[in-house]
């Protein structure tokens, strides 16, 4: 009987730490979740983080498989160092996760940042496969960005490329950012970005809106999705401003990276063309004509699935030289 | 007596076509040059190229050379496929300027654009030696870039990426770029961008400048930088806006590829820290917090040189496996 090698995906949030074991061909044989408090010392996460899944690895119903790496996505995370410095909503300083993993598996252990994991996990199991440029963007509570050049994620000099979030879209704006400085992106294109543009139109505008049942402090944008797609012309503006900001940052990628595609993940991806289609206008509108038409902007193929998990399980795996590579 | 193995590096511009045979260790033993008649047909002007790069070949003292490749710089042109595309300033559509060398030359052949040929020079031969990560950024008539990210040029999937100079400022400025599009960075942050805001300056100011004495039209990046060595105020302020329009732009370039350092070549670099030191501060304001004092601009190191025949020997270089690597 042949063992099945597999790898662990992990995604260390804010609120919930989730992980899953992950086979070369992307099945999910199994996985466990459980709250991270994120004010605990990272001693104690990373124990509980062990236990929990040498716990659920023995109750794995093939009882064949064999641990061979370990992933992990983390916010801030350093792939060169191993560490998470810094990170949003933790009250940690420089943490070296790879050590503190290494104490409790005898294993390959990899960390780099959710974003860069999901890019990874686009290119092994969804609509990347194959390709060799493209740009994964996550729109949740921010906007986050894994950028894959000649088959590889960029990383940079320090290990902290890909901060799309932050590029400056206007920097005399009134947008205040979570980082400090005003005018980023993401100020626009998140979820949060698309509620703040909604609340903004609204206290502007007279005209009528169904967003205008809702009590502004509580707009979502899963709010001015459902307006939008009722065909509320305000929501529907929403959608429009947000493409144009999004699209004239994409086509300034585009100018430096030359990508095949991007791919859209998170919540606010789940709004599909209505995003995707203005923001493809304004791309395409900013673009050196060299560049025209040659762009692909797609939801990403893993949004249904537990992109964090395989994405930090794909991270693991391009690095295992016995393992089928796509 | 050994021999010594030498590259050709061609630099194809509009006005003038250069070549000069480099060695391993970035000497120059000889070359030559002649007017590019951009208006003739392709296959002559590699004819006369492959002429001119014979005869100078048997006058090199050193009659102990031996020719192992040519490298090629030139405008539009696409490293993967071999061929300039509809290069500005010529009358040429798609040429297969690879194949067309290799009809005289039985020796391995590459072409990339002018830029990321400075970008090679500047790694095998400049400031980026053992750098892994950087940009490089040519001030001329327009702004090119070459990216190095994990030691290689960035082509892209199309092989033209690092179109830095049409990275989009504002795109409701009224800076009409020669590219079709409106408010593009090299309309500012070129030399023909920093006579622009000059004459722009002159005209809506009546404040006294040493830079009134030149007729607006004849006004170039050089008197500018004259005028603002003496401390002319207002040709200092040109400078100020040209930086503060070119940082924004790195620091977004910044949060995409993370690089070591930025290398500065061309004309307008001649300019120095009266440049720098303004692109510097507004770079280091509009960077997320993680990056901030960590990226060098700096003059490039061979702003004295050749450049662009070094850069395109390098280019053929960094692919002869016998060559000794740097």
């Amino acid at each position: 009987m042949t063992q099945t090698d597999v790898t662990v995906g992990v995604d260390i949030g804010g609120t919930n730490t989730m992980f899953g074991f992950i086979d070369a061909t992307g099945r999910e044989l199994g996985g466990g979740q459980f709250a991270t408090y994120s004010d605990d010392p990272p001693e104690q996460l990373i124990r509980r983080l062990a236990d929990a899944i040498k716990k659920a690895f023995m109750s794995l119903e093939d009882d064949n498989c064999r641990l061979v790496g370990i992933g992990i996505g983390a916010p801030n995370a350093n792939f060169h160092n191993g560490t998470v410095e810094h990170p949003p909503n933790f009250d940690w300083e420089v943490v070296d996760v790879v050590s503190l993993m290494r104490r409790h598996f005898d294993l390959p252990v990899l960390i780099t940042n959710d974003a860069n994991a999901a890019a990874l996990g686009e290119m092994r199991y969804g609509g990347a496969k194959g390709m060799k440029h493209f740009v994964q963007i996550t729109l949740g509570t921010g906007l986050g960005s894994g950028l894959v050049v000649d088959g590889n994620v960029v990383f940079g000099h320090d290990g902290f490329a890909g901060e799309m979030g932050h590029l400056t879209v206007d920097p005399k704006s009134d947008r205040r950012c979570g980082c400090g400085k005003y005018g980023c992106l993401e100020t626009w294109a998140s979820a949060t970005g698309v509620a703040r543009t909604a609340r903004k139109l609204l206290a502007e505008r007279t005209e009528d809106s169904q967003l205008r049942l809702v009590p502004p402090e509580d707009i979502s944008s899963k709010d001015v999705f459902l307006a939008a797609e009722k065909g509320d012309p305000l929501a529907l503006e929403v959608f429009a401003i947000t493409g144009e900001v999004l699209g004239i940052k994409l086509a300034d990628a585009v100018m430096i990276l030359s990508p095949e595609a991007f791919f859209f993940f998170g919540g606010l991806a789940r709004a599909g063309e209505l995003l995707l289609a203005p923001t493809r206008r304004a791309m395409e509108a900013n673009l050196l004509p060299i560049f025209r038409g040659k762009v692909r902007l797609e939801v990403s193929q893993l949004q249904d699935r537990n992109v964090a998990v395989l994405g930090a399980a794909a991270l693991m795996q391009s690095m295992l030289p016995d393992l089928p590579q796509p």
